[in-house]
């Protein structure tokens, strides 16, 4: 450990003085912090190997971050191919395969700076869309980059519903081909990534028409751009979107086809089939193309939404430390801003909340291994509840996530507006996830479906799938708690949580089926209760995210000082989430006033517990320097120092003088002869 | 009107057709949206002069914002000078008086992209500051623009508390001048705008010392850079601050002074002088300078808080009924987004906020003024009030109106993160005022200084100021409603407003004055309750925000379609507002849980109501085109379109083919051969 934090602190500064007033949080640990940097990393021989691979990445200055925030998106995309070719070299040399652990510790340090993203998404099409002798073609020119491609779904005016999309595949049996257009504006592929400047090819989904009769969409593979000297191919209109909120490193693009033909082998056949003589024939359900999905979100959660939760909380925290301000006893010197009780309730929340959405991705994670060996051998059962599970939790992940980064930000006061801290690109960033990989209230409405549906079934009689086994409940009864104390107790919160998810469900069904009596159409009364029904999902989802930390809680049996430590953060989580949607809790008078009033205290009193253990809990999560690439949240708490040097290197310093002769001297000189 | 929605169209755009599902919008408007207009602008000949200036702007090249997305940080500063310049031009030749409505106007089109911002800033500082004779020295040469000031209090370690600042000035008596030092790196000026590349003078904030003795905070005047060739003077260090989340337009800056020496007449001695011999002297309170602090507040909240999500609130809007999402009705084309009611919840709340926080503005101004009149008269009675209430409102302002912009964001899906929507740089731009101007944490808790103190003077039987009279109250019982309507009346909602600010400023007194019986410290005791102290000063804002919007309801008695189209608007605030913090309200009973749910069922009806407004009641806001800056937002509705032409002229397509020679050429030549 000690070496490891030298080497943080030599990484992007010559520095090695650890600001005291940061050094002191770290002496009074509660916990071993490599152990608990341990179990995020799956254990100590995996920290290692992350450790060897961050620190190849970081000692090569291709990879360095140094002047990101100075680049402007022309430099940023550059910047990226750059890095992202340069790092398919190291790997080839260092023999990383794809989807190994080496890779995925790189993209851990370089996410945001690496180009071919959606590329990615391409290849993971090829493998679930197409036939082996597709595959066989296409495949290891993909994995090697000798050609690069994109994933072209979403349209300008069409976004998620995908039988809106309007992009037109026809088959011209005299010719063997199929013929992409792109019949209006609101047709054009907008949003791929890779597409605007990089890709030669792309899986174009579009409506297949075969002698006039559509058969809805199918993924097509068209080259756009030669390989050659990277022109457009005829008949292809591409670029790139122009300029966004952040993900400069990422050439979103516009696709217009027009006429453009593609031989018959390169429709996507592994489930359906244009025969030469234009039959259409289906090959088997696309049923576990289903998990491709669903992997994707919990994936984006374990690698981006959860690691960027944590840098913010490392940043703000650290700087928590080092930023004094006010007298808190008078006479005093001014104080650290941590000791402040708004401050803590700003930035422990989103600590927990860090570590509530850590475990819950692993349990996502665990369960959708386990879904997709039951549908390797043709069980699909788990997936309507695993759908819905994921669903759900990429909601209020993306959502709590990218709110708290936000909320480390502002606490940071102003110098967390300065693009030097570090946040406000990992807001940007983070706040994406709330749109991409399925619009957060889109999905909310999918898992509410779910619900819904499983209430009808428990109406029924029929059994339920484990996490919405609660359905089946009658009635919650009342909080049991007696004193303050007792809402640290596990059983009761995550009671309490169970009881708001069933609670507002059942309102929601009941006020939906009510509608339906009364006459109104299936479809304006579920739009009437859409509101209820997102706020359902969203309890639901909230209820697992809590009992799941309960779960993980309890594998700790052995190691005392880490399972309190947290524990304290679970507490803190639940009783949160609880403090801030109190009327969720008590309108039905399942807490009382008194009870209302104890989880405040409650609440309140764990604020100065977790406070002890703040930086030890950051530093467990074991972000370099470099990673973090942040002037206030560095390991050696010398923010100021920083924040001054980064400055200077700014290119706002290196303008030169014409501005002034031109504008300002003549205004400039009228005050000479007066001053 | 039409001719000025003609001119709209043609602002910035050929195209003339209005987008159907846009012009159907505006055809059963319930009211006239040009009234409308004039009552926001404050009279029918106001927004007349408001469109000739903006008019003037509009069609002069220079203050064209055509290509502001796309431009460095370095780009939009020089853009920003030249406009700023070009402008002062402007109202020197049209005879436009400084504080004049004509510059206003201009404001109203240009804000984000001018230059000399802090100078303002300087110049009233002066006014408040400077003696007579200072006045007429520096007065005459800002106000031209011949020197450009900024305002240097912030310091890199040290924000809101002003005894921290480090910054010295040591009066050398034998050669009649101050002595000005930065100690240390945290002492360095950090932040003021136009510090960092334009201005020639600095007000600097440091700790008088004479003989030894420090005498606290004095402004000081100090040239930083030559007139004649904008060097910087002798003893100092200036420079820009680099990347920011916005204000590319701005130069904030940082200084260092190393034994600068000026003249001891350039101390601002309006309020206390140093005399020769090295005596200190105090001429009189500075409290009228209070006002300055509150008026910059009020201002900030007409100027751009309120603009800002007004112009958010148009964007979105106008493009959730041109975009169609997904079949409402099966087998229906698909349907517009504002015809979901999760979209309504998003979006008609915010536009319900723009006209709450424009109403309450409105007040705080007018409260304001009566105050000037009175400090001038040398009554200082109502300047507690004005500045608890200040704070307050410009802490719920910022934090909803920043809130509510992100919202119009994300509403706008994938689109809105596009920053040719014009969405993320409002945000940006908007969040910053979270932390300029006060702190919104360290202004609550002020505010709650003072309730506390009120209510204290309740308890002693004291007459309290007429904002906070309800705090003398014992109970406000339970609420009276009987069924669903009952809570379209606004003395229900009022009543339950000020019932809860009631009962969370009393509950954290009742604990305040309970810690400190135990025999906790008083400022201990006040940092266990600041959690609570916050949100009762939350609570009250509340109360004032409400109570001021239905105060404005009964002065629209003649004129029905406008104050019922408004009566809808402030009920849906009020009821939005209990419905997101239910339990406030339910905590201690106040509401029972029927009267919960029929809150719940009021407000979900009155989203379809104000539906149906929602385009007229954001058109009466009559922001132009080229004022919106944004492809989705536009008068005509061709979002699709406009969003295709922007792009295309982004320099992300115009980039060489260096990045394919240099980095993806040797790769893809790899495939030839196979394809």
């Amino acid at each position: 450990m000690a070496s490891w934090n030298a080497n943080k602190n030599t990484q992007n500064s010559t520095r090695q003085i650890v600001n005291p007033d940061l050094d002191i949080e770290r002496k009074t640990a509660s916990f071993s912090v490599e152990r608990l940097t341990n179990i995020l990393d799956g254990g100590a021989e995996k920290t290692q190997m992350r450790r060897t691979v961050e620190a190849m990445i970081q000692s090569d200055p291709v990879f360095s971050l140094e002047n990101q925030y100075f680049m402007s998106q022309n430099e940023r995309y550059e910047d990226a191919v750059r890095k992202s070719v340069h790092l398919s070299k190291m790997a080839a040399k260092m023999g990383w395969a794809t989807g190994g652990p080496e890779l995925a510790y790189c993209h851990r340090v370089l996410s945001a700076n690496l180009a071919f993203n959606v590329h990615v998404v391409f290849v993971k099409s090829l493998m679930g869309l197409a036939t082996d002798e597709q595959l066989a073609k296409w495949l290891p020119l993909a994995e090697k980059f000798y050609i690069v491609g994109t994933y072209a779904q979403t349209e300008l005016g069409h976004g998620t519903y995908l039988r809106g999309l309007e992009t037109t595949a026809t088959f011209d049996a005299a010719t063997q081909e199929f013929v992409l257009n792109t019949p209006s504006i609101s047709a054009m592929k907008w949003w791929p990534g890779d597409l605007g400047r990089t890709a030669t090819h792309a899986v174009v989904f579009a409506q297949l028409y075969l002698n006039g009769k559509s058969y809805g969409m199918h993924p097509f593979m068209v080259q756009i751009r030669s390989l050659r000297d990277h022109s457009l191919e005829p008949g292809v209109t591409a670029g790139d979107i122009g300029p966004k909120m952040s993900f400069e490193n990422v050439d979103n693009g516009f696709l217009l086809l027009k006429n453009v033909r593609i031989p018959r082998e390169n429709m996507l056949a592994k489930f359906s089939q244009v025969l030469p003589d234009g039959r259409y024939m289906k090959k088997g359900s696309a049923q576990i193309n289903y998990l491709t999905m669903i992997v994707v979100r919990v994936l984006m959660l374990q690698n981006e939404v959860v690691p960027n939760l944590m840098k913010a909380c490392t940043i703000a925290i650290r700087y928590s430390t080092v930023r004094r301000q006010s007298e808190l006893k008078p006479g005093d010197r001014e104080a650290k801003i941590l000791d402040y009780q708004t401050q803590q309730q700003k930035l422990l929340p989103q600590l927990a909340t860090a570590y509530a959405f850590y475990f819950v991705a692993k349990y996502l994670r665990d369960f959708f291994d386990r879904g997709y060996m039951e549908t390797k051998e043709g069980k699909f059962d788990l997936l309507p509840e695993l759908h819905a599970l994921a669903a759900g939790i990429k909601v209020i992940a993306t959502d709590y996530c990218s709110a708290g980064v936000e909320i480390c930000r502002k606490a940071c006061g102003g110098h967390g507006y300065s693009l030097l801290s570090g946040l406000p690109s990992l807001f940007t960033r983070q706040v994406a996830g709330c749109t991409y990989e399925g619009e957060n209230t889109v999905l909310l409405l999918q898992t509410s479906r779910f619900l819904i549906k499983c209430l009808g079934m428990a109406q029924s009689g029929q059994p339920l799938p484990s996490s919405v086994a609660y359905l089946t409940s009658e009635s919650f009864g009342k909080c049991q708690a007696q004193e303050k104390r007792d809402f640290l107790n596990p059983d009761v919160y995550t009671e309490a949580y169970r009881h708001r998810a069933f609670r507002v469900a059942r309102n929601a069904a009941v006020k939906l089926q009510g509608l339906v009596q009364q006459g109104m159409a299936q479809h304006d009364a579920w739009n009437r209760c859409s509101v209820q029904l997102a706020q359902a999902a969203m309890a639901h989802s909230q209820y697992i995210v809590v009992e799941k930390f309960v779960k993980a809680l309890e594998t700790f049996g052995k190691e005392a000082a880490i399972q309190r430590v947290l524990k304290h953060l679970c507490d803190l989580y639940a009783l949160h989430g609880i403090f801030s949607d109190l009327g969720d809790f008590v309108q039905d008078g399942y807490l009382s006033t008194k009870q209302a009033e104890m989880v405040t205290e409650s609440y309140l009193d764990l604020l100065a517990v977790v406070r002890k253990d703040a930086v030890p809990l950051v530093d467990a999560f074991d972000f370099s320097d470099a990673n973090l690439n942040s002037a206030l949240g560095c390991y050696d708490g010398q923010a100021y120092q920083r924040l001054y040097e980064w400055a200077k290197k700014s290119p706002t310093n290196h303008q030169d003088n014409r501005i002034f002769e031109t504008y300002l001297k003549p205004l400039f000189r009228n005050a000479l002869s007066k001053l």
